[in-house]
């Protein structure tokens, strides 16, 4: 993969951000400044990390932790990814419950920026509303065809690195969905893995200032073994992250083709945004919209008719899906052939190897106990070993149907 | 082993405690009413257990816990086993520390009958202390020679079943140790354990009342495999259980010759027990006592001058040594493969199997831990396996010296 900064960083936010780097504005002639300037970030801030129980809860979902030992929340972290590319125009969808949490890991949120979801209705709901508000706004500004806004949706909860290799890919991204595109940012895949979607890459679509763009053929659904690894031995197909960048009337266009209902509440909703019906209007209509995904309600469709392109992104990406990737992404926590997390973890091993999470203070003792996994808590400990990382899921399952809801 | 209930209960403790049976009333006639009349029981508690960490602690050691799901103490449970035989003839030898919680757990204790330890100073000097204080009581008392206390100790920290069979053997080392001998009670050994010392059997012992009643020849110390597996094919060995029934003046005598020094300062601390002079004597004394085991100070010098019988006990003896004898000793607190243990323990397990003991209120939640050993404290956390449950005892002392100290 070519390794492209021929973009520019947002206008005017380098002086004010502090976070620009030199090389970026080298080049700031050669690409139309008005691409990154139609740019705004939407973090969606949703799902509760239920693989990643007890840490993760309703309560402190995973968005609002510090995995990686990097001293800040994945939020946060998020935030301050996007920051160099979008200046303060981002937006967090997130649940009512933590409007106030997410206020206090970004406080430089601008308040018309937050949007409170009264209760969970799928990514289609969360990303969608979020490109309606900022239609709407474009609308009332006057701001219509090239230079309406170019939404780019970045989930809470996920750890990228290099940044830079990140920022140059969501920059190609931001100047391809400028030729009135859709366009993903696929991860090239490290290993068959059968826990993601996929993403089938076609020819080369030709944008100045994004030499990766390529046009998507389809995306596909998490594969079996085989399937994963002829994906892979085929280098045609990349990693669906999840990762969003388009203008926001052709998001919204296909949104109404493939979930009519769903696109005219959201309207409905945007429509009453910021004035003195929004608390009405959202709590009215918002339980009533379909939950749905994303993929299902704009990009599988946008695929199909040809308007999705995709650039590669050559950094690593990890969604945190469960303790086990705990261990893979604190390299620096290593205490033996322990991964220790927490604040002041007091935490003693021996003839042991695997992931302790300690948000008490108190002493914990291992012994002899390989590939376990330890997360303790003030209300509720995890015993389990990284191959059975995935099925904490299944276990909060069970607890609520206990009736244990109160550590959930 | 024939099952012997041929000797009675204690003269007059019946009616009050409630405890006695009636075949064991059948046959008074049969025996020395005074045998027994002259028992009183000894229970030594000391010893933190420390391979029950972190739930036996200094502050809070294994006797003072409820470790068999009895709903009761070891220690509550140790005197209770003793009761009909001694009444309230029961002396408890623990630390300073404990003094209050073991009148907490046995409100019936004469106070003159609560022996404080100011230090740990092995079983010589706790045994030989409350020897030394009923012999100064006997002498007072002008009860000499036969008429002189039989004690016989019982470690607080031990689970034994049934009870009945127990107290028949206890009953019939009472009376062989009326004939001026120090018995101990061997345990018939289930496998060839490495962990016990044994006893060497001799001839059988010519006693009324105590059919069971064999000579000593020798206590060896804890054995290899090999020869615990000789030891157990040849049907002439026990496990030494630490159990001792002995007229206190012949106990004194092997003291004396085996350790002049422990006897000299014992004596000078009982001469002045229950005087103005107690309190000085002990606090001056004691710190100057020499440490050892009352099998080398006692047992095996009295078993090399013939002096030793013993009482087979054909009842289930366990020490409850580690984490796995937890396991092995709570059949009643299985849920599915787990053994749970607590007060009200929220635990839910799936694909695992082992032990749980939960002193908080937390939820502990088991997925694919097999084995495993949890015990979960408010200040300390372990986790390990049954197959290393011995370990426990290093990892306290790794934390000691770590200066974790707080939590031991």
């Amino acid at each position: 993969m070519t390794c492209f900064t021929g973009y520019s960083v947002r206008s005017g936010s380098g002086d004010t951000l502090g976070r620009v780097t030199s090389s970026s504005n080298s080049t700031q002639a050669s690409i139309p400044p008005s691409a990154l300037d139609r740019f705004h970030a939407v973090i969606p801030a949703g799902g509760v990390g239920t693989r990643l129980w007890p840490l993760s809860r309703a309560g402190a979902p995973k968005f609002l932790h510090d995995l990686t030992g990097a001293g800040t929340t994945l939020i946060r972290s998020t935030y301050e990814r996007l920051l160099p590319l979008s200046g303060h125009s981002v937006m967090v969808v997130t649940g009512e419950a933590h409007g106030e949490a997410v206020l206090g890991q970004i406080p430089e949120l601008n308040l018309e920026d937050l949007v409170l979801e009264p209760e969970p209705k799928d990514s289609a709901a969360a990303i969608g509303l979020a490109a309606a508000i900022l239609h709407s706004r474009d609308v009332a500004a006057g701001r219509t065809g090239s230079a309406g806004t170019i939404m780019g949706s970045f989930a809470a909860d996920h750890v990228i690195a290099p940044v830079q290799i990140f920022r140059d890919a969501v920059g190609q991204a931001v100047v391809t969905a400028a030729t009135d595109k859709i366009v993903t940012i696929g991860i090239k895949p490290t290993h068959p893995s059968t826990g993601f979607g996929y993403i089938r890459t076609g020819e080369k679509y030709q944008v100045a200032d994004a030499p990766d763009a390529h046009h998507v053929i389809e995306f596909v659904e998490k594969p079996g073994e085989q399937i994963a690894q002829e994906y892979v031995a085929s280098g045609d197909y990349l990693w669906n992250a999840g990762m969003f960048v388009a203008p926001v009337s052709l998001l919204l266009d296909h949104l109404a083709a493939a979930e009519p209902e769903l696109h005219a509440g959201l309207t409905e909703i945007a429509a009453a945004w910021g004035t003195d019906h929004q608390a009405e209007t959202l709590a009215r209509v918002w339980p009533t919209l379909p939950k749905t995904a994303i993929d299902y309600a704009v990009a599988e469709p946008a695929a199909d008719a040809g308007d999705v392109a995709v650039i590669p992104g050559n950094f690593t990406w990890d969604d945190v899906g469960d303790f086990a990737a705990i261990a893979r992404l604190n390299p620096a926590a290593q205490q033996e052939n322990m991964t220790v997390l927490g604040k002041k973890p007091r935490v003693y091993s021996e003839d042991s190897s695997g992931v302790v999470v300690s948000e008490t203070q108190r002493v914990v003792a291992l012994i002899g106990v390989k590939d376990i996994v330890v997360v303790d808590t003030e209300d509720a400990l995890l015993v389990t070993t990284t191959d059975h990382a995935q099925s904490v899921k299944q276990a909060v399952e069970a607890l609520k149907a206990k009736g244990d809801s109160d550590v959930l």
